[in-house]
């Protein structure tokens, strides 16, 4: 019997607790992401809450095999290194010193903190991981995991293993282009998939519709509370322009769709995150964008389902490997 | 000492040779591919080729180990199923009664007329290995290879190994999309990266443009003979409807390019095919998309070059596997 410590480092809340190797999470604990936006911080909170975690768990749950931890941004997978990570502002003056760049070595100096097996990997990357081990993508060797959020996230499943690209950067499916002169993007790009298909991109289509009667009665109907939920409430009781926005995005979802499944060649896509629950108002759109442009053989053989694991799959994909080589 | 015949099906000229160990190519042999326009034909044509090839190399070149085949459009590398080639579309009519459906099983069929083993695979996934085997992505085990020609071909290289993807249907980066609604394309998409840079995009973007006195001039210029290599001429000679050609070419390819490094991870990307030659002309636009569409990261690290080995790749990618486990 053994156990890792799983932590998911989200841009609201961070959410951490103990793994087994059958895949059951206990001792859940959850951090205010506002305590960890400096790095020193960083390094001192995470290593309390492991601290606190591996005190917790003594002997109960068998022999401590380590650490696994997702963390949103940029990061280099060889090196351990961080980029970029728009959620952290703060943590961006990067020690220019370090040997590869302007970059934090997170895993250095979290492992110098904590003495123990550490594993860091992207939070969407773990989200793929944990879906594949015990999710919608279970038995599956071949999978895009695509993550419906402010943004979009992705995480490539290539014969049973995580897609990382030569330093961990690959997976930036919400970076995909779908209209070259399109919105303007966090990226520095243009016409970014998130920036039409995502909460973010949902908020670009009301905000760039001309004022108009259907328009201003949306607005109306959502004024106590604009959200994701709020709109799509909207939607299912018939409100046309709450329509035409999960329409838009169901479209431009299966465009780049479309472009991916043409390049990676996977037969199964599994969609999370929290604009899951609006499925019914987009995946119509999706379906029809995606047969039209991918080859019928491609279409016919492709499985688009939902995920299952919830805010789960990260703290699960963060531990597998700790835990399945033991 | 051992030696494989090498077949590159193409839409014009089919060519074979047989193929060292060391990659060296020699009794080179060309064939119409009006030759091999239906089914039968192409049986009896290629295992001709395959038998006096045979006989030809006799025992002077080792022993020989099999046929690699290269062969244009969607085919199923796990069943050996070609499922669909648009620049064979007599060999459409396929057999129903195949167990997978409506295909062609090519790979059963040659390996009944010519009993030796053989492989079968995409001819773009075999410049892909060609390159990456003798040619520019020599050492490298992650690298994009992109073939410019009537179209865009795609062969992708992770691990050292092609993405080939659940069926062998992955690749196909001419089809991601980089404008939503943009052009149509032989596909049944519309806005493929293949109807904007590619010489059938270059042909689009003189269509497109409005008349005007410089489109007038640049006619003329060419009106003897309009190729790419005409349309290359002019620009190079300054003029600008010409340049303002290749500009587009290149700002599209830097879109696409962006979008498949951001999924993809890969730190080289191999350019080859006809408009390789034209490279001075759509580089700089290219580089600049990039730049704008890509973390600051892989920007930096990622590195464009050409292919070196021309119309060989293709033989000595089909090859390889056979050679170097033989």
């Amino acid at each position: 019997m053994s156990f890792a410590i799983g932590i998911d480092v989200g841009g609201t809340n961070t959410r951490a607790g103990i793994v087994t190797a059958q895949g059951a999470i206990d001792l859940r604990r959850r951090l205010s992401s506002t305590l960890i936006q400096d790095r020193k911080d960083f390094i001192r909170e995470i290593g309390s809450l492991i601290d606190e975690l591996k005190k917790a768990a003594s002997s109960q749950y068998g022999n401590f095999v380590g650490v696994g931890l997702g963390i949103p941004g940029i990061f280099d997978f060889k090196e351990g290194v961080l980029f970029a990570s728009p959620h952290f502002p703060e943590w961006k003056n990067w020690p220019a010193s370090t040997r590869l760049g302007r970059g934090w070595p997170v895993l250095e100096e979290l492992s110098q903190r904590i003495a123990c097996p550490l594993v860091i990997d992207n939070d969407a990357n773990n989200i793929a991981v944990g879906e594949g081990w015990l999710g919608a993508g279970k038995g599956f060797k071949n999978f895009l995991m695509m993550t419906l959020g402010t943004g979009i996230g992705g995480g490539i499943v290539l014969d049973g293993k995580v897609l990382r690209g030569e330093r961990g950067f690959a997976g930036e499916i919400g970076h995909i282009v779908v209209e070259s002169q399109g919105r303007p993007c966090a990226c520095g790009g243009r016409g970014c998939l998130e920036t039409y298909a995502s909460a973010t991109g949902l908020f670009a289509s009301i905000e760039e519709a001309p004022e108009s009667l259907a328009k201003t009665e949306f607005l109306k109907k959502v004024s106590n509370e604009l959200t994701v939920a709020t709109m799509a409430g909207a939607a299912k009781e018939g409100d046309p322009f709450a329509i035409m926005l999960f329409k838009t995005m169901g479209y431009y979802l299966g465009v780049g769709l479309a472009s991916l499944v043409n390049v990676l060649g996977v037969e199964l896509v599994v969609i999370g995150g929290g604009i899951q629950g609006a499925s019914d108002l987009f995946f119509p759109d999706l379906k029809a964008q995606i047969k039209q442009r991918t080859y019928q053989e491609t279409a016919k053989r492709l499985k688009i389902v939902f995920a299952t694991l919830g805010d789960d799959a990260g703290l699960l994909g963060a531990t597998k490997d700790l835990l399945l080589t033991a």
